[in-house]
């Protein structure tokens, strides 16, 4: 192999993204590797997302794709399909991006007189930090967590338990969207929404109310240049970028939507492709780790039309 | 306090840019805070960088700053010290921007005729995944963490060391800067460099060499936009990164320099910042976390002749 080329394929690590026509000229991916995985995996292990829990995020430069997760922030939930239905955010922009941490995006005139108004949407919902951990099907990692007792994937969301508190509650990794809030535990809505855009802050684990994380498009995000205000804050409105608008999928047209699917996280290909993370096979790696966090769990995607072969973890 | 500008400073997390005068006007920061260790340092609790370890890397929007590590890489160190001082990668570029994992720089001609011929450096040096962990003056934080042992920190530098082993070694956390390789484990010679962008892949951690870590101008490389092709490669030449230049601070004129500081980690100061970044004290909490990883501890940095008050945690 070419030596340079080699050289920058070192890294084969989210590395999948390899062109379907190349593919098909190679040999099948090593045993064990996540390529292997997701090319040995069956349509059963993959998933649709719910028209009424995916919001499309349009920007001037691409759709960043979010699934919400009603059941650990109902409240916040049904009041942002309100804001989407109500179009609040068309219009407005992203006001702030902070290195290694997050985009945020909402009203700039928020808590003035000409801030936007929420129609039938909540001013005030309540803290939804964690849930009661009842109900909760975690398919847990094998490996321990430094922040919470236990961790794992709740229907593709990394979530923590506390068995002893009886709590559950999403934890903050990169791609995971959260609800702005003031000092005061109650006084977010969902109006402002912010993503995880660096290492994971998991210092924010149940201080906040996360609202569920980005499946698409986290490269349009992360790439915004940063805010050179305290905070990370657009310290000109001309650098703001601008929302054309966010739609709930259930109101865009079928010709509009993206074709995407999901790996689900209940199955026996989600538990080797843990094991495929967790122990890196591919030639390149000289000695696997044995070991795998939840926020190095990113979830894979794929266009369903074009089979196993476009699988790639993100 | 003004509703919006409340939840805009929501996140006090990374956040003590606040400029000089605005500081003057403030009560002093909470006990227990970040901003209240940086307020209450002493000048000995800081140090300028070395100039034979710190490299300047120039491009059209700005200066990143690096920080080597001779004490974990020595050989790959002197060659980029050599490198450096040829001038090799000045018009070379950043040919590979990663979501969620690394840019990467190098001459795209590597392994053809046409690539850049290395002077007094070397083709090859050996990989240096580790060192004897003899000498090795770790500041251990309190916290357990997945990937290794023990953690902590050695003149700036996030380690690992394993002392069944007897070894210890840099790890991958935001930031970090190695050295591309091949399959073959000594194939780096530090012509190809890489930064961590986003969540710590610590699986890389003792399968390649790294080499040091940047200190200033992250939030250049990190919104640097990503590349389409496989890896994150720029799929034409003219989507790659100029580097003017790369240079030693020792042989940068006194003018042209940057003048910084960096807090050192092996004083009373540093522990408290650990704790405090264990235990977040500010208003906006309301569970401390308890814990805290390396790889969620950034070396503050400070303009020396604007004081205290000038020092943020980056």
């Amino acid at each position: 192999m070419d030596r340079a080329l080699a050289r920058h394929l070192f890294l084969v690590v989210v590395a999948s993204a390899i062109a379907l026509h190349a593919r098909a000229l190679e040999p099948p991916a090593k045993e064990g590797t996540m390529q292997r995985v997701l090319d040995d995996s069956k349509p059963s292990d993959w998933r649709a997302l719910d028209p009424d829990n995916t919001l499309y995020v349009e920007l001037a430069n691409g759709r960043v794709i979010i699934e919400l997760a009603p059941a650990f922030a109902p409240a916040h939930v049904a009041n942002i399909r309100e804001l989407a239905r109500r179009k609040y955010w068309d219009g407005l922009a992203i006001l702030r991006s902070h290195d290694n941490y997050v985009v945020q995006w909402g009203d700039p005139e928020g808590g003035t007189p000409k801030a936007r108004t929420l129609g039938k949407a909540r001013k005030q919902v309540p803290a939804e930090f964690a849930r009661d951990a009842a109900g909760v099907a975690l398919r847990a990692v094998p490996d321990r967590d430094g922040w919470a007792a236990e961790t794992g994937f709740v229907q593709g969301f990394a979530v923590a338990r506390d068995p002893k508190e009886g709590k559950a509650w999403l934890t903050h990794c990169y791609g995971s969207v959260g609800a702005g809030r003031d000092n005061a535990a109650d006084s977010s809505n969902g109006t402002e929404l912010y993503v995880v855009i660096g290492q994971s802050p998991r210092h924010l684990d149940r201080n906040i109310t996360l609202v569920g994380r980005v499946i698409s498009g986290m490269e349009i995000l992360s790439a915004i240049p940063r805010g050179t205000g305290a905070l990370g804050f657009f310290e000109k409105p001309e650098q703001r970028v601008a929302i054309k608008s966010i739609r709930l999928l259930a109101e865009v047209p079928a010709r509009e939507q993206t074709s995407l699917e999901v790996l689900r996280t209940d199955t026996a290909t989600w538990d080797a492709l843990v094991e495929s993370r967790r122990n890196r096979r591919d030639d390149w790696y000289l000695r696997p780790a044995g070991h795998i966090n939840i926020c190095n769990l990113p979830l894979p995607t794929r266009i369903p039309d074009a089979g196993n072969n476009a699988a790639k973890p993100t």
